[in-house]
C-alpha cells in the first residue's frame, strides 16, 4: 500500500487531481475534461510531468464529479498499484472574510461555504461539489479546503475596499483577491531560497488562463488585481480584466443585456479570445499571423506592465518581480515586453537569459525571476498540516 | 459696448458662464445652481475671482435653461454695462471617435452630437439643451462646441480599448478620457512655460469632485483614468472610479438591482461621499474628526499614486507631475500624501513650498508642479479661433 495525500481541483467541467505521498513528493496528476458530457476525457501525468497510458473507459463513467473522481483514481491502478488515500485536499476559491487558515471539512463549514457561492457563482458551487463528491467516494477520508482568498486577508484597508457606501463593506463588497495559493507557494520559494529579497517588495505575476498580479510585502499580501471577483485586473485569456463599470451600465441601460448575458460576455468571449477573434490561448496567438492576435498580446503585456506599476506604488517601491502560470513560465515574449515598459522602474531583463526560460533573467537593480508554480504542492501540505499527519 | 465671449457649460440643474472680452482677458463667471427648482440661485464674480452683488429674482427666473441664461446675463447689467455677445462657447462632454476639433453649431452637428448620448447619458442631453438654450436667448450669435474627450483622441489602441469582442469597439465602446478641456490648459501652460518638460512625460492629475489623472508625452494625451464614461479611474466626490465589473454583475444578480439604482448608487451616492458617510467634499474630509473621512482621504490619495504609476507605465517614465483641479490646487495633504507614495519613482517633495501651495513643490528629479486650470479659457480660446474672431 502506498499512502496518499490527494489534491482536488473541481470545476464546472472538470476536475483536476494531484497525488503526493506522505513526505509530500509528487507522484501523478489527473484530469478530466468536459465532465458530465459523452465526450468526456481523462489524462494521466507521472511525478516529472510525463504522459501515463490511460485505461479505455465506458460512456458513463465520468458523469458526475462522485464518478469521475473514482474513474480517476481507478486509472492509476497499474501504474500506482494499492493507493491507500489518507487525506483530500481542496482548492477553494473563496472563503469570504472569515476563512483564510485550510480547516478540516464539516458540515457546519460546507454551510458556511455555500453561502459564499453569490460571491463567486461561477466556482464555489463546482468547488463545494468536489468536495461532497470526496466524501462519497472516499467516506471515512478527512477532507480540507484550501481558499484561494486565503493568502490576501491582510490587506490595509486601501486595497480591501471599493468607495462604494460602508454596508457594501460590511456584508462583504471587498477586494478579496485570488491565486493565493500559487501566490503562497511562490512566497514559500522566495522564502527559503532569496530571504534577502522576500523581506523586500515583490511583486508576483500569475499569468495563466486566469491571470492576476499581486505585490507581497515581507511574505504579506499588500494588494492583488483580482478583488471582488476573479473578472478584474488583468485581460485573460477569456476574461475582460479593468473594465469601466460604465460599459457594464451601456450594455444593461442600451443594449437591454440582462446579468447572465453579461456574465457569459465578460467571462467566456473576451479577454485575449475577444481582442483577437483568434483564440483565448497566448501560445495560438504568438504563432498567428492575424494582426488582431499581435494586437491583443500587446494589450496583456500592457495591462500587466501597468498594473505591476501600480502594485509596486501599493508598496513604495519594487525590489523583485517573479513570473509564473502558463504564460509567465513560457513566454519568452510576454516577459520581455512586460520589462521594457518598466525599465524607468529599474527593471532590466537579461534577453539571453529570459529567451532560455532561466531562473534570473535579470541584470539590474529589480531581481526578475521565473519560478514554475505549485498549487497543488501547497494544498497537499495545508491538508497534511491540517490535519497533523 | 463690451464685445465678449461667452462661455457655457451646462449640466441637468447647473449652469455655469464664463464672459471674456475680444482679447481673451476673463470679465467674469456666473453660476446657477438648482435651475428648474423654486430655490435656484446664482452666483456672479468678478475677473478677480470675488463675489459681486446679485440683482434680486422672480421665483420663474431660472425655470429652464434659457430663461436662466438670459437672467444670469441680466445680472451683470450694472457691473459690466452694455455687454454685446459675440460667440458663444460650449463645454460638451463626449464628442465620440468623429469630434475632436471645436465646431461651430450646425443642426447636422447637433443631430451627430445627440446620438452620442447614450454613451454619457448624465451629461450629454443637458450640454446640448445648453447650446439649444443659447441659440434661443442669442439669436444670431455663433456657437461652438468643444468636446472634454477631444485632448484624448490620439492614445495608442493599447489606451484605447478594452479587452471586449472587437465589434464592440468598432461601435465605440473606448477609452475615450474626459477633463480633456483641463489637460488641453495646462499642456498650453506647459508649452508656454516649460517647453523641456512638455517634451518629456508628464502626469496630470485633475483632482476635482470629478477626478481623473491623464499620461501626457509630448503634448500627446496617451492615456487616462476615465474611459468609456466619467466614472473610472479614481474616486470622485460621489462617484465610485474603479470598481471590478463583478461588483455590477452581483448588484444585478443578487441584489436584483436595475440600470437606473446602480447607475445613482456609483454615481451619486459612491466615492469620497459614501465612504466617509460624511461628505463628498474634501475640505469637509479634512476638517472632519470622523475616522471614516480620514480613512475616503486615504483611499483617494492611494488610489491617485496607483494610477499615477500606472500612467508612468504607460509611458515608458515619469518626468514630470501636475496637480490642478480643486483638489489639486488646494489641498496641500492630497498632494503631500500623494507625493509621499510616489519617492520609489523619484518624487521628492518640497515640504514648505506645498504648504503654500507653491508652484514648483518638487526637489527632486520628477518636476512637481501646482497649475491652476481654467477649461473656460480653453472654451473662449477655441470659440475665438473657430470662428476667426
Amino acid at each position: 500500500m502506498t499512502k496518499a495525500i490527494l489534491t482536488l481541483n473541481a470545476g464546472s467541467s472538470s476536475l483536476k487531481l494531484g497525488l503526493f505521498d506522505e513526505a509530500l513528493e509528487a507522484l501523478a496528476t489527473a484530469h478530466v475534461d468536459r465532465l458530465g458530457a459523452p465526450e468526456a476525457s481523462l489524462k494521466l501525468k507521472d511525478a516529472t510531468g510525463a504522459a501515463m497510458p490511460v485505461p479505455s473507459f465506458g460512456p458513463d463513467d465520468f458523469a458526475t464529479h462522485t464518478i469521475a473522481l473514482r474513474s480517476a483514481l481507478a486509472a492509476f491502478r497499474n501504474d500506482l498499484p494499492g493507493l491507500e488515500i489518507i487525506a483530500i485536499g481542496h482548492r477553494i476559491v473563496h472563503g469570504g472574510v472569515d476563512h483564510a487558515e485550510p480547516e478540516p471539512v464539516t458540515e457546519v463549514l460546507l454551510d458556511h461555504l455555500e453561502r459564499l457561492s453569490p460571491f463567486a457563482p461561477l466556482h464555489q458551487p463546482h468547488n463545494l461539489a468536489g468536495v461532497r463528491a470526496s466524501i462519497e467516494a472516499f467516506p471515512g477520508v478527512p477532507n480540507v479546503t484550501c481558499f484561494d482568498t486565503a493568502f490576501h486577508r491582510g490587506h490595509p484597508f486601501v486595497d480591501d475596499t471599493y468607495a462604494l457606501p460602508r454596508h457594501y463593506y460590511e456584508k462583504g463588497v471587498r477586494r478579496y483577491g485570488f491565486h493565493g495559493l500559487s501566490y503562497d507557494y511562490i512566497d514559500s520559494v522566495l522564502a527559503a531560497e532569496e530571504p534577502d529579497l522576500r523581506a523586500g517588495r515583490v511583486v508576483v505575476a500569475h499569468l495563466g488562463s486566469g491571470a492576476s498580479v499581486c505585490a507581497i510585502h515581507n511574505g504579506q499580501s499588500m494588494a492583488c488585481t483580482m478583488g471582488f471577483s476573479t473578472l478584474s485586473g488583468l485581460p485573460m485569456g477569456s476574461r475582460a480584466g479593468e473594465l469601466d463599470a460604465g460599459v457594464v451600465l451601456y450594455l444593461m441601460d442600451q443594449e437591454k443585456m440582462g446579468a447572465a448575458e453579461i456574465t457569459e460576455l465578460l467571462f467566456k468571449r473576451s479577454g485575449l479570445l475577444g481582442m483577437s477573434g483568434v483564440s483565448n490561448d497566448m501560445r495560438t496567438l504568438e504563432a498567428s499571423k492575424d494582426p488582431h492576435a499581435r494586437e491583443a498580446i500587446d494589450y496583456f503585456c500592457h495591462r500587466v506592465a501597468r498594473e505591476i506599476a501600480s502594485l509596486a506604488a501599493s508598496m513604495g517601491g519594487l525590489d523583485g518581480l517573479v513570473f509564473c502560470g502558463g504564460i509567465g513560465e513560457n513566454s519568452a515574449l510576454v516577459r520581455e515586453e512586460v520589462c521594457e515598459a518598466l525599465e524607468w522602474a529599474g527593471v532590466e531583463m537579461d534577453v539571453e537569459a529570459n529567451k532560455a526560460h532561466a531562473r534570473n533573467i535579470s541584470t539590474g537593480r529589480v531581481a526578475v525571476r521565473v519560478i514554475p508554480t505549485n498549487e497543488e504542492l501547497v494544498i497537499a501540505r495545508a491538508a497534511k498540516g491540517a490535519l497533523k499527519l
